[in-house]
């Protein structure tokens, strides 16, 4: 048995982008960003008010001031602002040449065509600056980020409406067992719905890139070989189903069949103990566990990291954070265990982790009903509720 | 001035939930369930074996057992096992008549034609009954649930391709300004890009809802007026742009003219203090301020609880999570606050929080640095670095 972070480096290894695209900025949601951004524009593009008040001059010593016109967003003042002068102006809009403070309006008594300051304008006061927020050529976007809606917003602000971005990675899913049908075609006598093919797409889809999800195959190594053999334009072979130890294993023959080099590995976790990965040309192939929940598990531990290293993100990992523990645990064995957890809140507003007490992980109505994997490292000593654990929560990660 | 809770309460009093329609399993993640889905089958259909080994009676004392059949996956013993008598058996196969422990093959010698047992069998071992998992009838997927790619594998594996959903509310998106240059488009001089749309258009999306970015206007209440007046099969309406309390405010008049009813608050909320609501049938139209900060801190704390409300989200609350904080912050005024923040992790992995020092709400450049927004309700009291605080992580919203 491999620790688990061994098996995902190992897997890691040899993964490289995939290559980029060019999509406009209204379609870029959720896109990694191949090429690091420069501002295209300042922001502001000139110095601004920051309040509706009076662009005025901050030496002035005059209180009572002449209001000699408007700059408006969009509309700015063309003139100057001299001595015992104020332009009146609103948040956002230009400051006028000569002005160099906004007396804000507050702090303004209008009589007439003139306005009294109530209290003095020190230099500066309520102006934002040209380049405050950016300059124009300074990086706004990093590569390897996610799009995001603030991400979008600063790159329109900048000036941009095309993004390079990687292409999605096209992920083919592979689903082997006898007695499995897809939701919907014929169920023979004790046969099951295949769970996984479905549950698996919607996780690569929750990753940002792009399920394939292949006809689910017979237990024959005949004919998982030739799909394997016979697969273009993927970036990522999953399967599910033929990795078990069982008497019904074909996966192995049948990837060397289609020319991948195999290497099975038992790994040190729970749910999820036997793992593939074999790898021909650029092309890896991971083997999941049949068992839907150690897919699932198999799924976040391994898969959504790999899909990361195609869409060329920086530094990616699975978010953990910390709770507190809701109740006793016994002492781990040396497989790293993923709890399927109910979390709740303290008096505190603190996030409590319980893990259900029942772990099976032939249980999807109990995965269904999970908010997040409580993490219990190989030999983890016993822990008493109101222990601080480690967790990852689910919804956030779109599974 | 008032809460944010209570604006909040009085935009989403009239909502009600859309249509809905049907979407097959496969294009479902992240749809919002408008019905509750009952398994179709049970789950496992069949007592089955939890592990690889031999299907035996319990009762039976013989510790010599002749292996009389297989029970595959796909392919189960249709005989019945007697005394003295086992079958072989893999996980996740149908248990043959007469059986009702599983023997695992780590306590199993082969020899010939029959098994040794090293172990006794208690009954019921490693055997998972028939609807385990769930029975058939039995409720799965609840209405309101968001389809995550957990409860897609439940509904798949209930035997479920055709999924009932909440159609994607359609919100368009509305912002004005004499300055505002869509990115790509000519900007005059000291213009800016309309950064607002792209931003609250990526909210939209990532809250599941189909974002209608209309073209953006001049500040002209009748040009407003007739693009409201216009609108058709639009559930929600956001504007940007109009509200602030300047001079230039053309919306409540555009709104009066397109037969909306408008009301306008002051919300006790920063960044952000003028907002919009006004109703015209079951249409409403939310105006949110125009500088973009303050447009995704009110798009956040406002626009998802109401995109969750049409889409029949059953009690949804933007998630809030408990921090520490990581500075030392003043006491508050009445405005409830919502401070840009990074968060770290202390050496006990837990999650700190630390606001910007400069909390400009024009820096869409520092917005887009952010991990979180802290929460500091309307005259919190000073707090000390190490305290705890409430925050609303952004990366988990797609935000």
């Amino acid at each position: 048995m491999i620790p688990h972070t061994e098996a995902l480096s190992r897997l890691l290894a040899p993964v490289t982008p995939v290559g980029t695209e060019i999509v406009s900025l209204a379609q870029s949601s959720g896109r990694i960003v191949a090429r690091t951004v420069q501002a295209r524009v300042s922001n502001p593009p000139a110095d601004v008010s920051a309040m509706d008040g009076y662009a005025v001059r901050s030496a002035d010593s005059a209180t009572v001031l002449r209001v000699v016109g408007t700059s408006r967003a969009g509309e700015p003042f063309s003139g100057t602002v001299h001595a015992a002068e104020a332009v009146r102006i609103f948040t956002g809009s230009i400051m006028p040449e000569g002005a160099d403070a906004v007396l804000i309006q507050e702090n303004a008594r209008l009589e007439g065509g003139t306005i009294v300051a109530t209290a003095p304008v020190p230099d500066g006061s309520f102006v934002r600056r040209a380049g405050q927020d950016f300059a124009a050529g300074q990086d706004v976007v990093q590569s390897g980020a996610c799009l995001n809606a603030r991400a979008i917003g600063l790159l329109a602000a900048a000036g941009h409406v095309w993004v390079e971005v990687r292409r999605r990675p096209r992920v083919a899913l592979l689903t082997t067992g006898d007695e499995l049908s897809l939701p919907g075609d014929p169920l023979p006598p004790g046969g099951i719905y295949n769970s996984n093919g479905p549950m698996l797409s919607a996780l690569v889809h929750a990753a940002g890139a792009e399920p394939v999800l292949l006809p689910p195959l017979p237990d024959s190594r005949e004919d998982v070989a030739a799909v394997l053999a016979g697969l273009r334009d993927i970036d990522l072979v999953i399967s599910m189903g033929g990795a078990s130890v069982g008497a019904h294993d074909v996966m192995r023959d049948a990837l060397s069949m289609a020319g991948f080099a195999p290497d099975f590995w038992t790994i040190a976790m729970r749910p999820g103990k036997p793992l593939m990965h074999a790898r021909k040309g650029s092309l890896s192939c991971i083997g999941l566990p049949g068992n839907p929940v150690a897919a699932l598990v198999c799924g976040i531990v391994f898969v959504l990291p790999v899909i990361a290293r195609l869409q060329g993100r920086t530094s990616y990992q699975v978010p953990t954070e910390s709770a507190t523990l809701g109740c006793d645990l016994g002492g781990n064995d040396m497989r790293f265990d993923h709890l399927r957890a109910r979390l709740t809140f303290d008096e505190n507003g603190d996030t409590v982790a319980t893990p259900f007490s029942k772990q099976d992980s032939g249980m999807l109505s109990a995965l269904s009903q999970a908010d997040a994997l409580v993490l219990r490292p190989s030999h983890a000593p016993a822990a008493r509720a109101g222990e601080r654990c480690r967790i990852i929560r689910l919804a956030p990660l779109g599974l």
